[in-house]
């Protein structure tokens, strides 16, 4: 079907504590927006309906002259064979919903729901720093790593829809104790809580003076040592080496089995910058085999900002 | 295009010391088979004019009565995207040369040339036990560790045709040294050289008693170290182990990532059957994320044998 832009679509970030409902025009360009809290209710057909009304106000608003290619939604925990949201860890909704279909019957729209780390590398690849590649992967460092895959055109989503768990890779034996339950996964090291635990692990090892052995370990987070990074402080700059040193060891086995055009790094740890991009270049350069060298591009997502997840969403409409 | 059957196709296995060339009918009976030295020539065209009087002459020999679909060829070193044998570092050619259309031009029949590790799994789908899956990897143990990867229905090359060097992914910070110049590679344990070398590993580690501190190193290989386990040696048995549990671990971070249906083992070592796919199934247990318990079975490959790059070839050109 041959369409005439200009193409907008609604994109539906739905998060642990607020979902989020945006305006995207072909351009990536986010036109209006707003949020619903998410812990409001616990009955799915009510916040189902919260966030039609929502999106129907907002198309009312925006006097649009082109096409509005229906709604995208992201989020966690969705099964995208069965098209549910799942009963997540951290959502209210005690039993799996149709969200894509239930908001198809209150908006006459096509809508489509899918994991939020699938809009991801959708949005990075529509309106980010991966346009015309086929085949890269989007690494989210947030609470955990989340990652995604494009290969050969396509996001992996695997047999069982389960793909892209490479926060839960086995990265060192006997390591950290992992939220899952087993022992020494990527994202208990390469995570905002590992910076973390990297911190007080070097506070135990090393006698250097450092303002973050003032706070206590319930207070401290990522942006703590992100700045104790920038004034200077030496230990706080060694947990981000060692961080992004490990990530790009994680990153050379990945890259030797997917060959990969880029790597998108993305999630507030990258604020970081050079302390982290460059600790991952040379754990990178000292793992990856020597035939691999130059062919893949290691990046910060283009798109980062806490709207990334509504434009991840509208991507997944757009043509 | 409708074909109809019985179908037929020629499968050549380009090896570092023979080449062989079989014929193959549709159910991955080989017919006929037939070995060419390698080594006997450094002259790419005169090879190739061989490997087409072979494959003619078989064909001649063979009376068929129904439909040739062409000739696949599987080797080391290909470059598919050009179409070309590179310089393999274990053939004798110094130059790249473009095998596939020659053997068009000099037999008239269609010709694919690809990875041997790509002919590997579309053998395992097309004639072996992977018949129907669409996510599947495929693990050959020999002198390295080979990977192959099929995912939502296609063989994953990447985008530079580097894909699945599994066996270069850093397994073990500050391991053992790899023949591609880093420390720690996968296939520095998990390999025929890599059980000999944690046999080495152990006699220094422990005073256990075994017929194999009788062997020196040079003259050691995974052969006698499998019949000294099988007649009960503790330490050879304990390194077929650490190799299971390593290689367990590691197809927990494949599993995560890729969410295949099965993982396939092939190659000499796997002729050590439950002492190795045992430590598997224990590493695996041990490292794998919760969710996947039971996603995803390890399985020996159904085409173990020496014909198995024939096949893996001839499948290549099956509808």
């Amino acid at each position: 079907m041959h369409k005439e832009g200009p193409f907008y679509s609604i994109g539906i970030d739905i998060g642990g504590t607020s979902s989020k409902i945006g305006l995207v025009d072909q351009d990536g360009r986010l036109l209006a927006r707003r949020a619903l809290d998410t812990q409001a209710t616990s009955d799915s057909e009510g916040f189902t309906r919260a966030l039609a009304d929502v999106a129907l106000e907002i198309l009312k608003d925006a006097r649009l002259d082109g096409q509005v290619l229906g709604i995208g939604i992201g989020a966690p925990g969705v099964d995208e064979r069965a098209g549910t949201i799942a009963a997540a860890a951290n959502l209210p909704f005690r039993e799996p919903f149709a969200l894509g279909d239930m908001l198809v019957q209150q908006t006459g729209l096509p809508a489509r729901l899918v994991k939020d780390s699938s809009a991801a590398i959708v949005g990075e690849r529509t309106f980010g720093g991966a346009k015309g590649m086929d085949h890269f992967i989007l690494i989210t460092l947030g609470t955990g790593l989340g990652s995604a895959l494009m290969i050969h055109g396509k996001v992996i989503t695997g047999s069982n829809g389960l793909a892209s768990e490479y926060g839960h890779s086995p990265a060192v034996p006997n390591g950290r104790q992992c939220n899952c339950g087993k022992l020494g996964c990527l994202e208990t090291y390469v995570s905002a809580p590992g910076v973390k635990r990297t911190v007080y692990e070097l506070m135990a090892s090393f006698k250097s003076d450092s303002p973050l052995r003032q706070v206590p370990f319930q207070q401290m987070d990522a942006r703590m040592i992100f700045e104790a990074a920038e004034r200077g402080d030496a230990l706080a700059q060694e947990a981000f080496r060692r961080t992004g040193h490990l990530l790009g060891r994680a990153i050379a086995g990945l890259i030797v089995l997917l060959d990969p055009q880029a790597v998108f790094l993305a999630g507030g740890l990258i604020q970081a910058g050079p302390l982290l991009f460059n600790a991952v270049e040379a754990g990178l350069d000292e793992h990856l085999l020597p035939m691999f060298k130059g062919s893949c591009r290691i990046l910060p997502s283009s798109l980062g900002g806490e709207d990334t997840g509504i434009l991840g969403a509208a991507a997944m409409m757009m043509p």
